[in-house]
C-alpha cells in the first residue's frame, strides 16, 4: 500500500467528498431509538459502478434486486435502511425492495434498474416498507455533499462509530478523489464484499475500471478482516465514479488506472480497519501476518484460523501471551504447515522458533499486550507467500451484544 | 443408536468396568490445585488395540510417540499427565514422551512401545518430567479395579466433572462390556478423535475389530461435537480389548461384531455429550439436526456451521430465538442450499418455512430456550441425507475461562 506515496493525501469526509456524490441520512422509524436508519446516495446522473456481494447462498431481498441492476449497467443511486435485514422474507420482501428501488428512482427521475438497494438489520422479519418509502422521499429532498456524515450515520446498526475515509491523488496536473464509508459491527467475516460499503470516485473511471479496482482493493481489505467469523445474508460493496474531476475515460490499461485504483485501496483498507476496531464488544485492534507461506492462500487461511479462533481471541481479550493457541490454530488451518519450523512473535514478543517454546519475558509480553494495538507474525518458513488478517478480540460485550440483540 | 435394543444395560464405571483392566489417578504437582494429574490405565497384558489422533499437524509429543507405537501392533498401558500439553515442546518435548513410555514399561514389565502416552494442559511450556516419571511410579503401584474414578478425574483440566460410561451387551449366553472415560472442556472441535477418551471393553475383538469398531464410532460421535471450533494439538481417542469376557476371536465379520461395536458407539455417545455438556462457560447443551440435505457431509457441514457460529451461540445462552442466524449459518457453510426450500425448527417452534419467516409465538419459544437443553432442526428439503451435531452455547463465563486461563 501506497502510504508514502506523496501522491496521495487524506481527505476530510466520505462518499461525498468526490465531485458529483450527494447523500443524505433520516429517520424512518425503524431503529427503536429514533436515530437516523434510511440513507440515500446519488451521482448527478447515471454512473459507471462495480459491486461485490455476499456469497452466503441465503442471500437477502435486496442483493437479489441489487444484483439484476447491477447487470444492467450504470447506477445512479444506492438506497439504504438499518434495522431491518429483509432477509428471509420470501416473495414479500423482493416485492419491497422493488418499491425501494422504485420510490427512489420516482424521486431522482430515473429508471428503477439504476438503483442499488440494500438493508442491513435482524434476519426474518418483514420490512416495514410503510415507514421506509416515506422516508426516501424525505431523504431525496435532504440531498447535499455536507450530508455524507448524516448518511454514515444512518447506515449504522450496532456500530459505535460512523465509518468514512477519502483520499486525493494527483496524476500529472489532475486531482482524483476516492471517498467511502462503511457499517460493520458483527456477523463480519465477509467474503467478496463486506456487511455494507459504499465507495464513490470524481476519477472517469470506466465500468470494467471500477469492476477490476474494486475486486483487487476488496480482496486484501474487506475480505482480510473478521470480527466473528460469521459472513452476513447481506454484504455488500459498492464502487461509483461520478468522472467530475474531469479527463479522458479511465480504462484498466491507461496510465491514470493504477494511481486511482491504490486510491480505492488505501480508502477500502482504512474502512476495513475501521469495521474491525468497532467489531462488536471489541477491545482490542488485532494485526495478525503470517508470513513464509507456500502460497498467498496457505497464508490467508493461516491467518484466519488464528483470527477467527475464540482462544486466540479470549487470549488477547485477557491479555495472555498464551501463543500455544496460535501454534494450534495454524496446525488445523489446513495450510501447508512444517510442525518443526515456524516461528511466532506474540505482541512483539518472539515465543516460538522453529515450532519450539522460547523462554520469553513474560513482563514485557504483558505490557505489550496492555496496548490497544496488538500484532501476531507467524513465519512458516515454506515460501514466499504472505496475508495480513485484521481483527478484534472476543469479550464479554460480544457475549452481552448477541444475547440481547434482537430485543 | 440402539438404544431401545434390550440387550444393552448401562453398567456403573468407566475404563475399569469390562474385566482385565486397572486403573489409577495421582498428583504429580503439575495442577496448581494439587488434585490428581498423572493416569495410568493398564491390561493384564499387551492387547488388540486401536487409535484415532488429531488432525492438526502441530502434533503433540505424546501424539507422534503414541502413533509410532500404535503402529507396531498391541497395547498393555496408556499413561496421560493433565496440567502440560507437552506440544510445542521440540526435541525435549519428544524426550520426555518417550520417557513417560519408558518409566510406565519398567514399572509394569512391558516393552515402551507397548505403551500409549497423552498430555493435556498448556501448550507450549516444557513438561516438569521429573514431576511425571516418580508420579508413573506410585500410580504403577496403585493401579486397582476401583481406581477407574480416580484415573477419569486426574485426566480433566478445565472440566468441571469426570466423564465415564459403560453399557453391557449380552450376545447368545455371553456379556461383553465395554467402558470409557474423556476429558474435553475447551478447545473442542475434534477431527478423527476428541481431545482424550480411553474405550476398554473385555470383548475378544481383533486388532482390525477394534480399528472398525473406533472409527465407526468416533466418526458420529467425538467427530460430530464442538464446543469453540478449535481444534487440539492433543486430541487421541484409544480403543483397548481385553478379551477376558471369553469367547472366540471378533473380527469385523463375525456375528458378535455388531453388537459389539455399537457397545462403543453407545459409549463414544455418551462420553461426547458430556464434553459438550461440560464445554467451557457452557449453560446449555445443543443438538443441531440438519436432514435433507443432498449428501451426509452436506448435513454435517450446515450443523456445524451453525454449531460453530458465535452468534448462534450467544443467542442460544441469551435465550432469544434469533433464528435468522441458523438461515445466516446454513447459507454459508458450503453445503448447498436452496434459499427458498429449507425450514428452521427453534427450540421447538417452527420459525421459518420454505425460506420465509414464519410468525410464531416468542413467549413459547422464550419458555423453550429456558430449558437446559436446546434443539435446532432444518430441513433443507433438497436431498435424503441428515446428520446431528452436539455443541453448547457461549457464555461470559467462556470469555472469562480463556481469558486467564495460563495464570
Amino acid at each position: 500500500m501506497p502510504t508514502t506515496d506523496m501522491r496521495f493525501s487524506p481527505v476530510l469526509g466520505g462518499v461525498t467528498a468526490p465531485k458529483g456524490f450527494v447523500a443524505a441520512g433520516v429517520a424512518a422509524g425503524l431503529k427503536k431509538s429514533g436515530r437516523p436508519d434510511v440513507a440515500l446516495l446519488a451521482a448527478s446522473g447515471p454512473v459507471p459502478a462495480a459491486a461485490v456481494f455476499t456469497t452466503n447462498l441465503v442471500a437477502a431481498a435486496p442483493i437479489v434486486v441489487s444484483r439484476e441492476h447491477m447487470a444492467l449497467g450504470r447506477i445512479r443511486a444506492v438506497v439504504t435502511n438499518a434495522g431491518n435485514a429483509n432477509a428471509c422474507t420470501g416473495a414479500r420482501g423482493l416485492a419491497d425492495a422493488r418499491s425501494m428501488a422504485a420510490e427512489t428512482a420516482g424521486a431522482l427521475g430515473c429508471a428503477p434498474t439504476e438503483v442499488i438497494v440494500a438493508s442491513t438489520g435482524v434476519i426474518g422479519a418483514p420490512l416495514p416498507v410503510g415507514l421506509v418509502l416515506p422516508a426516501i422521499s424525505v431523504a431525496a429532498q435532504a440531498l447535499g455533499r455536507d450530508s455524507g456524515d448524516a448518511a454514515a450515520n444512518a447506515i449504522m446498526t450496532t456500530d459505535t462509530f460512523p465509518k468514512q475515509a477519502a483520499v486525493s491523488v494527483h496524476v500529472g496536473d489532475r486531482i482524483y478523489t476516492v471517498g467511502g464509508m462503511a457499517k460493520g459491527s458483527g456477523m463480519i467475516k465477509p467474503d467478496m464484499a463486506t456487511m455494507l460499503a459504499y465507495i464513490t470516485t470524481d476519477a472517469p473511471l470506466t465500468i470494467e475500471a471500477c469492476d477490476v479496482a474494486l475486486r483487487a482493493a476488496v480482496g486484501r481489505t474487506f475480505n482480510r478482516i473478521t470480527v466473528d467469523s460469521d459472513t452476513s445474508t447481506n454484504d455488500m460493496c459498492v464502487l461509483l465514479a461520478s468522472g467530475e474531476a474531469g479527463g479522458r475515460p479511465i480504462g484498466p490499461d491507461c496510465a491514470e488506472f493504477e494511481p486511482v485504483a491504490q486510491a480505492v485501496h488505501l480508502v477500502c483498507g482504512e474502512l476495513a480497519r475501521m469495521v474491525v476496531r468497532d467489531g462488536e464488544g471489541a477491545t482490542k485492534f488485532v494485526e495478525v501476518t503470517v508470513r513464509g507461506a507456500a502460497s498467498e492462500r496457505d497464508a490467508e487461511l493461516a491467518a484466519f484460523a488464528i483470527a477467527d479462533s475464540p482462544l486466540c481471541k479470549t487470549a488477547i481479550f485477557g491479555a495472555d501471551a498464551n501463543w500455544g493457541r496460535v501454534a494450534m490454530a495454524i496446525g488445523k488451518s489446513g495450510a501447508r504447515v512444517d510442525p518443526d519450523s515456524f516461528d511466532i512473535v506474540f505482541a512483539g514478543v518472539p515465543t516460538c522458533a522453529g515450532g519450539t517454546a522460547l523462554a520469553f519475558d513474560e513482563a514485557a509480553a504483558a505490557t505489550a499486550l496492555a496496548q490497544r494495538e496488538v500484532d501476531i507474525l507467524v513465519d512458516l518458513h515454506i515460501g514466499p507467500h504472505s496475508a495480513t488478517v485484521w481483527t478484534c478480540d472476543l469479550s464479554y460485550e460480544y457475549v452481552h451484544i448477541n444475547g440481547d440483540y434482537r430485543s
